[in-house]
């Protein structure tokens, strides 16, 4: 079975409306083992639809449009298709008496212009809305096309989309078992990873790539690569027995950059070590100004392990709140392993906490130069398991990294708060073992 | 000219990746004045994106190709340009070159599967990519397909395609002007408001939404509202002299609530009036963990009046380093007026700084309560002018605030912010009087 999406709707053509509806729809399809070939938008004109419709048809079995089903005049989805198949439009009694009803509920004047969502191709089925006025549709088309093809038709509020899908996947999954199609769905876990490149991961991974099942298939994220796995399968436990020995072969290769499945991010994985370890961290952030903390705390319950954090941006407050040493900011520079492993270890004994990280770089776009360039950052960290003394020596690392320096400030802020919260994890999977100053480049 | 834009990936088809590339072209040809009738996906196959290249060949003069340029075998979209003309493809030595300076820079070894993107169609132009290895591409096809027809490759990844745009605009310019096409181009600036609804902006506004030229039409943004404002002119001075009435009408009527135009963040327009009354700010945030801090040091030069701010989570954390009256956090809890009052008070004598902002509230999913529920945040303000000294009375207000508690944690964290900063832009236009406890709902 191969579907195909068609947005309608001049204001997508505008690029005022960003086409979310096709990837959601595709993401419920491709759960369902349905394949999809194409997303196409076209405006809202009778003529450049009915065209699209003579190729879609010629080339999909499954037709899912989008919007135009308001009630305005521009809206004619459901008038060109029957136009298009020469079909009349006839009143569905049941639209009409819940359109009726959803203003009356409202204590509002129905305008009349809401009639026409009652109106309907007279072979086509309505799809009631339980979030607005306007009907979805479900039209099996075989008959004229001459082979098995299906059309729906939802309104394009995301919303009323998403209520009205249940009614749909129901009928897709008759279609299937009617054509004795396997009822196979696609099971899919994306594995996160940080610190190396998509092509070298695609290079380490290539020959994984190359199967046919389960897929293997990186992709570019926000400061991340992840590796889509994806497999068909008549059930979960099944899809699961068949993608946990290539998950397993992906790990043991590249672990060491993997953090976690689909919707886990970097924070909530050093939040879970901290939890896990009773261990609370404080952060002393220059250039990322705060976002480090941010993100700590978006975690709920994050108040387990964070209690306060700093913001230093100035030098000065760099030697006033966390004990720098002005005559190593003086020769070294704010940006610099020693002041690194200095406001680690100062936001240690400022907080009582266990754990000690901190940040001082050059966010950019100015305060760059050919030594310090922007987009390096230095980022620290102390160990004291101990209460915190003077005299008790920290554990402690620096990390240097330079990210790409034509980044926008915000991203290069993003790409140092990736790297802090990686080198956190990594350092609390293994915490060093001496008390050193262990630069890792 | 009819432009139509493609975009290349199975990841889009899949859901996994939503096709922002193609709302922002089309907004970038609007601009141009030029119309975009089709906007399509195709997956990482050849048959399918060659026999789509046929249909839009047929219908469109330009097309707009974004991904598939990536270094990897499923990367195909421009050796399959090249199948479908007939055409050979060549090593581009710029590229060549600007790949592996790519790698140089960042002391890292080039994957040999990088060289593929230096390849192009031999007639073709490639189009440096100052953010990447990918470069674009620019194909006048007009020979071969019997018409005036231009193709225009870009990367998939969104910074990438913005920063090549430039170099393909000018080209789609010079390409009108040869065509003796009119060169009106839609002009428009968005108008950013905080702290008002979209309906009650549509209210204020109604009569001027119904001009045809320039248009006037609001937009719900991310925890603001935008009106667009828009017209097609010759010149962006001819643009200007129809469209800054409207605004000034459009200000004249609800200007208390606007911040900036386009691009222009909250947090910009604060550090504008901060430097411009030479003052510096702190910040000591509870629920929004950082959050407020980041947004005030994403601003360039922010140094000069950001020293140093804290994060103070826990109740030990506001009475140690802000002086927060213990008894005054048992009797009225955390959340509440008075610790608000207390903590900005007391980021200023810790900071120094003439301006004390603070946070305290509940950003979810847990901690609510019915007299203090989820998306409840006060925002304390305090100015002192003079050296900070416990006898000297700070002029402080307090506003509470009550937001959506159903929206997701970072969200609510987002939505504190833009009010603390929104205060403290109101704050800075007009500074309190006399030293008070103001509480403002």
């Amino acid at each position: 079975m191969r579907a195909e999406i068609i947005a309608v709707g001049t204001e997508l053509l505008l690029g005022d409306t960003v086409n979310t509806n096709a990837s959601w729809l595709s993401k419920q399809l491709a759960a369902l083992g349905v394949d999809v070939y194409y997303h196409t938008v076209v405006g809202d004109n009778v003529a450049r639809l009915s065209s699209l419709l003579g190729e879609a048809l010629a080339r999909s079995d499954v037709l899912l449009l989008t919007g135009g089903l308001g009630p305005t005049p521009d809206d004619l989805t459901v008038s060109t298709l029957a136009q298009y198949f020469g079909e009349t439009m006839v009143s569905d009694p049941d639209s009409e008496a819940s359109i009726r009803a959803f203003f009356r509920e409202r204590q509002m004047t129905m305008p009349l212009s809401n009639l026409k969502q009652a109106l309907r191709p007279s072979q086509a089925e309505a799809l009631p809305n339980p979030m607005g006025t306007a009907p979805g549709l479900y039209w099996d088309v075989s008959a004229r096309v001459g082979k098995s093809t299906h059309v729906f038709c939802f309104p394009g509020v995301p919303r009323e989309l998403y209520a009205l899908w249940p009614q749909a996947e129901d009928r897709l999954l008759a279609i299937r078992r009617k054509a004795g199609e396997p009822t196979d769905r696609l099971f899919s876990t994306h594995l996160r990873f940080f610190g190396l490149g998509e092509s070298r991961l695609a290079e380490i991974l290539s020959d994984l790539m190359e199967m046919e099942s389960p897929t293997v298939a990186p992709y570019c994220g926000q400061a991340e690569v992840k590796i889509r796995l994806a497999v068909k399968a008549e059930s979960e436990q099944a899809a699961e027995r068949q993608l946990a020995p290539v998950r397993e072969e992906i790990l043991a290769r590249c672990g060491a950059y993997y953090f976690g499945d689909d919707t886990t991010t970097l924070e909530q994985v050093v939040g879970d070590l901290l939890r896990q370890q009773a261990k609370t961290v404080a952060v002393a952030e220059s250039c990322t100004g705060g976002l480090v903390s941010s993100r700590l705390t978006d975690v709920a319950g994050s108040s387990a392990y964070v209690c306060q954090n700093l913001v230093v941006y100035s030098n000065q407050a760099k030697v006033q709140h966390l004990g720098v040493d002005p005559r190593v900011l003086e020769a070294e520079g704010a940006v610099s392993e020693a002041v690194a492993v200095q406001m680690a270890q100062g936001v240690c004994r400022w907080s009582g906490a266990q754990v000690g990280l901190s940040l001082t770089g050059i966010a950019g776009p100015g305060g760059g130069s050919p030594e310090k360039p922007v987009g390096l950052v230095y980022v620290g960290l102390a160990f004291s398991e101990v209460l915190p003394d003077e005299a008790v020596p920290f554990r402690t690392q620096v990390h240097r990294v330079q990210v790409n320096s034509h980044y926008a400030r915000s991203d290069i802020k993003y790409w140092f708060s990736q790297y802090a919260l990686q080198y956190l994890r990594q350092a609390l999977l293994a915490p060093p073992q001496a008390a050193c100053n262990n630069p890792c480049a």
